[in-house]
């Protein structure tokens, strides 16, 4: 009945992607640890035995051509050239255009967007991390710090940025509450001797005033949802909590990162606001059931909404990882879901939907 | 191993529908948002990548005999009475008796309780929507206005209504507190010269004092949870919220709209408390997947507390839709989870539960 | 595709169970009303239509070799010796370890952890319950009451007991907030007179005393979250809530109970904190799809973090249910997501990593 539908050759627009950086593990189980999210080296045994590092290493033992076990992919990793093992993983996703987060890794720790684009032989732009711009404006006044958030933001699309993007969700949650000048500024000098935005007030203040400063000609906003890693507080994550954030500014564009386990309710939102889109990012690859995540996240939304990205970060495998698992997930859910129309979706899903809504051309 | 069941002879009690209303679609786009929840016309075009969408047009088509495309549906519909184009698809759904909600549309815009039933060309019975009671009442004073709310509904049951139902969900939220009447006189004044109830502590209480008018002999409330249009703040419509409700008045019954994606919480509800049931109006005809939901709705819950309704409104293809997937679903999944038992399940949901009650004889 | 594998010799580490009690039902509807987390005499008639129910009442006719109705199982059960019914269903599952909660049933009303492994013919240990602890503490002072908990705590392990247990969720919920001692002293009056606690902030220093006695070689803690009777306010069980509890007591194992419908959440946290577990007790046996929940378990969680547990309690038969189910989820779901190391897995699941976790030998 649902017909099979091949994706293999759409070339991919990752709309959220991270530089690789960090030294190779020195430790198969660092090697583990760089497949979770997990920071806590007592969680790395563990990662042994999950589904989705089982599935990982059999993959990876076949494109490396080794034996199909942990231990020889991690001998092939330590043995093979750090750039060369990189590019090889990144070109082989059928990659054609990379957006990269301008604030993980932190600047000058590991490649940026060009770079990253150099390894995956492809275009890459950037996306501009709003707590990172803020971040680097805590060494003058308050004032000074407000005009130099809006300042960077509002120059963002002639300077080359083709979005935003907030890590409210990391910080305190998406229950953004309306801008507090004075409880903000009251953090601020606390903010500014950690050098690191912290305080609820003031990393909403940022927030709004970047929102404001993009209002003009909005570029598209990130915002993660759901899952990631320790940071996050997972009651205060759950995308519904945008809503007054979406109706306030109206007319930006707001895509939401990640989502899991709150799939549904980013469909939803989806659903009914006209500006906003979702992603699965980070969800593909590490849960193990990439076909149960695109089935709910198209049981409401629209397939214009959705979008690819690998949210990759760290280590090379997870781009390659990703993407063969967001293709094969598309592959066998689009035919259930859409019959004939399955292969429109899938290209609006892996490529057209972000060239729209970042206008990249093609 | 499942039998098949066929449920199609079934005669359906829909326990939560409005009047269509609403002039004819202008636009292809406008067309497209009637089958959204959506009142962003900037998602319109969105809802054509819609796979409910494509399912529903490929349905329709068939149904009317036309090509199996939008434009052939729409062109179809525009060319066809209205009456006759509405009589005809809520006739299709094979709908016994209509439990129509008096609020929506507001009266004097769309056809009542009455003109819906002759259109279905069945029986039909009136729903007491607590805020358009409270909305009527506010001209009088407060205490006036507390009175007539209580009036309204003590008498409801006498004056033919069947039951009452609360849009807390889409105002403030489910986090329903106790009552405030000194609160609620000061918000009193704002919302006589609105005409409408905004604020919470008002709000609560008319709800409140309904509810205590309702105890004697009490209506099966409905209450939304879950999705449905952009008034809602998902957060706060979780079901779980009307824990304090359901132990207050703990013999009124309370019928749980909509859920998704909430379905499992609301299971566990009609699980706990005897007196709590729920449906999946709205959830079908909009999700993809109705047979996923069923198959969660019924994880926890028993068959006797599951309510088949459409929750239709604004546009007769609807009633259809939901009808017909309401029927799928069920015969898909109820033989699955039921074998031989199947069919007696099928008849409850969709007939049987509602007519028990909201005590309708049959 | 996904190999057959044979789970049913491998002897079961059940880490959450309880003594078996009360009378033997006198109604058939009490007799219903066993198998349901309800308390309402008004649910227990449709417990019968319950698809778990009906599903129960094939299977243990069979074992029972009776008539496949819920009459004859009833009689059956009325027929039988009590103890010998009970000892029959136990002996059934081919549980090896038993560790029994010492505060439900309350002690001296059903038989403790040394009688249930009597009856199971099998070993048996107890879990001590914080707040049976601090409810025994409740006729001194203040400062007696904070003091028997701590030493009742730290000298747990010495006593036999192998975990502690919090039943949190079923108090005040587990938003757990940094302790108040002064809001706790002032609800101790209250709580002494009544023999029960219930205040949040005395609830929540018992629990923060007890976790701090417990830090120099930690017990594993086990909260509930999720659904359980309607005790329960479902917006605050969220397993997400225990992030602060969690990182404070960062070498106490956290064991997460039930946690239907957050099965998700809760595989979240054990995929990135290396203490934290979870179990899907309850859950089965009381959904009416078990595999689902445990594919949901491993989307993200390693198979080396769930645990088995029946969460069995007042009535034999659920003992022998979660067993059965368990079995039969495991040996559907792990060979689609794991190929040849299902049996490891299952293995890992139903017994293993329970004994490591509780340090049980063997």
């Amino acid at each position: 009945m649902a017909a099979v539908i091949d994706l293999s050759s759409v070339g991919l627009v990752d709309h959220h992607a991270h530089g690789i950086f960090g030294q190779p593990p020195r430790t198969l189980d660092e090697f583990r640890g760089l497949f979770s999210e997990s920071p806590d080296p007592r969680q790395w045994p563990h990662v042994a035995s999950g589904v989705t590092y089982r599935r990982a290493i059999k993959v990876l033992a076949e494109t490396l051509g080794c034996d199909p076990d942990e231990q020889a992919v991690y001998e092939r990793r330590l043995a093979t050239d750090q750039d060369e093992y990189a590019s090889s993983f990144l070109r082989s996703t059928g990659t054609e255009l990379l957006l990269v987060d301008d604030g993980y890794p932190p600047p000058g720790t590991g490649p940026d967007w060009r770079r990253m684009g150099e390894l995956a032989g492809c275009e890459s732009r950037p996306i501009m991390r709003i707590e990172r711009v803020a971040e680097d404006a805590l060494d003058g006044t308050f004032a000074e710090f407000r005009e130099r958030v809006r300042e960077e933001v509002a120059s963002a699309r002639r300077r080359g940025f083709v979005g935003l993007k907030s890590i409210a969700a990391y910080r305190t949650g998406l229950d953004i509450a309306q801008p507090d000048p004075v409880g903000a500024e009251d953090a601020f000098r606390a903010a500014a001797s950690a050098k690191r935005l912290e305080a609820k007030p003031l990393l909403e203040l940022a927030l709004w005033d970047a929102l404001e400063a993009n209002e003009p000609d909005p570029l598209p906003v990130q915002f993660h949802a759901g899952f990631g890693d320790s940071d996050l507080f997972l009651p205060r994550v759950q995308p519904g909590y945008l809503k007054p954030l979406i109706e306030r500014f109206e007319d930006t564009p707001f895509v939401l990162l990640h989502c899991y386990p709150y799939v549904r309710e980013a469909g939803w939102l989806a659903h009914v606001y006209g500006r906003v889109f979702f992603d699965l990012s980070l969800t593909i690859p590490h849960v193990s059931r990439p076909a149960a995540a695109v089935r709910e996240a198209l049981e409401l939304a629209p397939f214009s909404k959705l979008l690819y990205a690998s949210d990759a970060a760290r280590t090379p495998e997870l781009y390659f990882l990703a993407a063969s698992w967001w293709r094969e997930a598309l592959a066998t859910v689009l035919p259930e879901l859409l019959g004939d129309d399955a292969e429109e979706a899938g290209r609006a899903i892996l490529r057209e939907n972000a060239r729209q809504l970042y206008r990249l051309g093609g």
